[in-house]
């Protein structure tokens, strides 16, 4: 008989709560770009990143905490924030000390939906921090939910390959009935040899390399390059120092 | 410029709306079992399947056509109905010409949410008919969207493993920027040389094998042999004579 605890991949916002959160540690996957730029932020000294679901809230938080507003639409910073989404965009030298009040479409709305569903934990994971995320997974012993952030709700394979990624590295650690997570590994075996090709062929890909974004998209799937874990704490993504 | 028609994968009833279904054929597939029993049925004979939601609606139909009534829960056939999901339980000896009414948990589901949404046109595929829907699908030249009935709403391997199939084998005739399609014919190639040991992987193996269906579910991701084309009309499932 089997005590390990579960792990299982959601492939979309819409399927998070098919599952039991409640007694979960959610990783929350929005590989192109906000969990690597917020994994980068953090591994650069950002003081914390406050996710936020709206442009008018950002901008809100931005003036109580004197942080930092960051925030694009199709390639371009929003009107009313002053920077984009780009890890390249948070060197040490800019970002340390600082906080830094970001808002996406998609990871920060997945993010919330695992909050107000209860979940006991909530960290954030990419490439960029991948040898963290599965550091701690293994070491909490905790039933274990990967949560893609997916694009507008529709299914997408850079978060997919994460999830197989973490599933490659750490799944003699868990029980694992799901065939999004099978799915997931076998995507990630497939293509980890040849990722930078691959990702080419993503429609997440075609929309933003269209703005030029070719080397951040790359970062994104490049690993340990920012190797912080990202946790939720009283609205605020920190990592332990 | 491209005037070929669009393709997209749907991995669950949760995503449908998402997509266009008004200007799209849409495949609906439930590997195991109920788009191949539904095949199965046709090709043997049968007038017409009709798909419902419920036991209750399935009795009460089964009443008024007279047809044969059947659904299961757990391996059982349903108390109150007359025969299972198996396709095997449908020889041309016994349905040829009769009416069989049918009750499913997620394939029936999916249809009804596709007609719902004001979808163009119905018809179901599983491997035993995948020429007739491959077929089908280039002659006519419109949209389509492939859509997995999924397990209550989660993710399934045996769907995406077809829409993968039908991707391979007709993708030149259509547009297809869609994640889920890459991923779905990704996992058709990667797994079409073992098939019959890749599905003992999937949770509905588990699911369904412990009520002794190996050779039932083997049948279902076999090719062509109940090869026609299911098309809803009017609340049926016929195929053309």
């Amino acid at each position: 008989m089997s005590t390990k605890p579960t792990l299982n991949t959601v492939l979309s916002p819409r399927l998070l709560d098919i599952y039991d959160v409640k007694n979960a540690i959610v990783v929350v996957i929005d590989v192109f770009r906000a969990t690597s730029t917020i994994a980068t932020a953090l591994y650069n000294g950002a003081a914390r990143v406050i996710p936020v679901d709206s442009v008018d809230q950002c901008i809100a938080i931005g003036q109580q905490t004197g942080g930092i507003t960051a925030g694009e639409r199709d390639g371009k910073v929003i009107e009313g924030l002053s920077y984009g989404n780009s890890p390249a965009e948070y060197p040490r030298s800019f970002i340390e000390g600082k906080t830094l009040v970001l808002t996406t479409t998609n990871g920060t709305k997945l993010l919330h939906m695992a909050l107000k569903n209860g979940a006991s934990e909530v960290v954030t994971g990419s490439f960029p921090n991948i040898s963290a995320v599965c550091g701690y997974l293994v070491a909490e012993k905790k039933n274990v939910i990967l949560g893609c952030s997916a694009w507008k709700d529709k299914f997408n394979l850079e978060d997919t390959l994460f999830a197989g990624a973490v599933i490659e590295r750490i799944k003699e650690h868990f029980t694992i009935h799901c065939d999004s997570s099978l799915m997931a590994e076998d995507m990630y075996k497939l293509h980890k040899n040849d990722m930078f090709s691959f990702i080419r062929k993503t429609t997440h890909w075609h929309r933003l390399a269209a703005y030029g974004m070719e080397s951040d998209l790359e970062y994104c799937v490049s690993p340990d390059l920012a190797n912080v874990l990202p946790r939720y704490q009283n609205g605020d993504l920190v990592v332990d120092n």
